[in-house]
């Protein structure tokens, strides 16, 4: 299981050092391969426990971009013949240019239609930030989208390598802060209205991104009818034996917010082709399946939106039968609005 | 684009001859490998140009159960770290243990419950039948379920070593037809309730899975009120360009069934992580969205069913926007019901 270390010291969920007996992703030479005169890539579950043991994807590389590496993260950037620009961290393929759209409509336009009404909003990692930010800013009421990311350097790579949704740094209302974000959320309490959690996939055992005390910060630096998201993996991931690392997510969220629900998408560079998210809202009883204010057809026209529309909206929350059992073992979610006859 | 070729002659979907110059899934070394001592088989899509270029997938092999070679498939049968069994026809991975009851629950509840009253049911294809045959005969209503597929051979391998369902292949209610499917077909006219159409992934030039004739023949077998679904792939691989194969296979089976639909789910083994199936009927404006007879919460529980439920027979029908663009071009799917405030 899942273990919270309550005596780790505060640190943004970044801030992480490498496991003294981990690989180095970048020398792997299983992960860069050649085959026939084909360069690939394997993105090997063996380097992150979090994944499918057993199962592994590859994908074909028409050259390297660029490599970095840190005491915090090996990072490739790829070109590959199915993605186009594909961004590994530390083995696993953290987003790539041709689904990335799918996962920041998911995550910005879902928690913006369930607010009343968004003006500040905050991305915590989310890479750059401007794949999330080009979205969020689509939403009229938006004032301002603070980024916070303390790797810098990171950020300076991708805003030069990958920038898929070419959005527009200069944008008055975006603003990044290459700072800790935890010590940034302590300074901004009560600010937010939206608070997007975007970072790349933790080890088990961090504090930081599945912590108590990261989302207590978050808590706190939300709006009283605030909203606030979180990645996770698919269903099949996350729901994996023995761990079933989805319930206790959701139920340690439970402890700090009293409206919590994950919703999932399809994303097919991802482990198990989904994604997801965990929402929780300060609200008590928030049905998140309802948007507050749901985009007309002339909006979703207008923003070109590749994924997200009203019935993916509610789609999302439908769950397998094996994963509600898991979630919702008492049935609290067998009024799910979505089954028109219930 | 697909090529419907009117002129060749009939036969069973499943009676077409290796395409002369395709490898031998079987005996291709990159297929089946070793490396650190484990053994991995990689689903190729070199081999099969329907899924996704450029990205593979690979299966942690713990032994080989059965390989077999005819002039229609190589068959092999793989004991695996994440799916447990897994079948393989000609390079790429038709269903595992671990994850097949996802398919099987989605192409039986979802078409019966659409059926006011289904008593005589159909599977074409579909291995062996005992993972649908299964799921079918949990309807009080179904009188018989009649399974044909000609290669008697392979149905017995499966019921010898894979058999992931249980069931019970002396059920008085179920009948194999080792015999050409065309031909059942022809013999069985205005019959059925629900015809499944399940084969393994055929050459794109071929005849019989989605040409015309085939369905013809499946519509002429079906009742007035009759229900057919056909298998297809996940949404990223059926809406790949250029071919965009989906919206091609939609609008031919449109000129046969006044109701014709697509549905989605999750399955981690499949190439994007998506199954789906295209569910048409001879009644028109038919809402697949909305069974006629709606499982209750007991026979949920008493199925014990891992994936489908209420919600999720309606969520499968949502589409992300890319792909209701496509299909739904005039917006006839813009009333879509499962969204509530619609």
């Amino acid at each position: 299981m899942f273990k919270i270390d309550r005596n780790q010291g505060p640190g943004s969920p970044g801030r992480r050092r490498r496991a003294p007996n981990s690989e180095s992703a970048v020398d792997d030479v299983q992960q860069l391969h050649e085959e026939k005169g084909k360069k690939w890539f394997t993105e090997m579950n063996a380097v992150n426990p979090k994944l499918l043991p057993g199962m592994q994807t590859d994908v074909e590389v028409s050259d390297i971009i660029a490599k970095r590496k840190t005491d915090r993260h090996d990072f490739i950037l790829l070109n590959t013949t199915a993605f186009g620009k594909v961004l590994v961290f530390d083995g696993t393929i953290q987003i790539t240019q041709k689904d990335c759209w799918t996962y920041y409509e998911m995550s910005t336009h879902l928690p913006l239609t369930c607010h009343p009404n968004p003006r500040k909003v905050l991305i915590v990692g989310g890479l750059d930030g401007s794949g999330l930010a080009k979205e969020i800013l689509k939403h009229e009421s938006v004032e301002s989208v603070d980024h916070v990311e303390d790797d810098e350097e990171m950020v300076n790579l991708l805003k030069k390598h990958f920038h898929a949704s070419g959005f527009d740094y200069d944008n008055p209302k975006f603003k990044y802060h290459p700072v800790d974000a935890k010590k940034f959320l302590k300074l901004h309490q009560g600010e937010f209205d939206v608070i997007i959690s975007d970072f790349s996939v933790p080890p088990p055992n961090a504090d930081g991104l599945f912590g108590e005390s990261y989302f207590e910060l978050v808590k706190d630096a939300l709006k009283p009818d605030g909203i606030t998201i979180t990645l996770t993996s698919g269903i099949w991931v996350e729901m994996r034996r023995p761990t079933r690392i989805l319930t206790e997510k959701i139920r340690w969220l439970r402890n700090l917010f009293p409206s919590v629900d994950y919703y999932g998408f399809n994303i097919p560079s991802c482990a198990s082709g989904q994604g997801g998210n965990i929402i929780c809202s300060v609200t008590p009883e928030v049905d998140f399946r309802r948007p507050e204010r749901p985009l007309s057809e002339d909006q979703l026209a207008d923003w070109s939106l590749g994924y997200y529309n009203l019935d993916i909206h509610a789609a999302a929350f439908a769950l397998p039968q094996f994963v509600k059992n898991q979630l919702y073992p008492t049935g609290r979610h067998s009024d799910f609005a979505i089954y028109p006859y219930q």
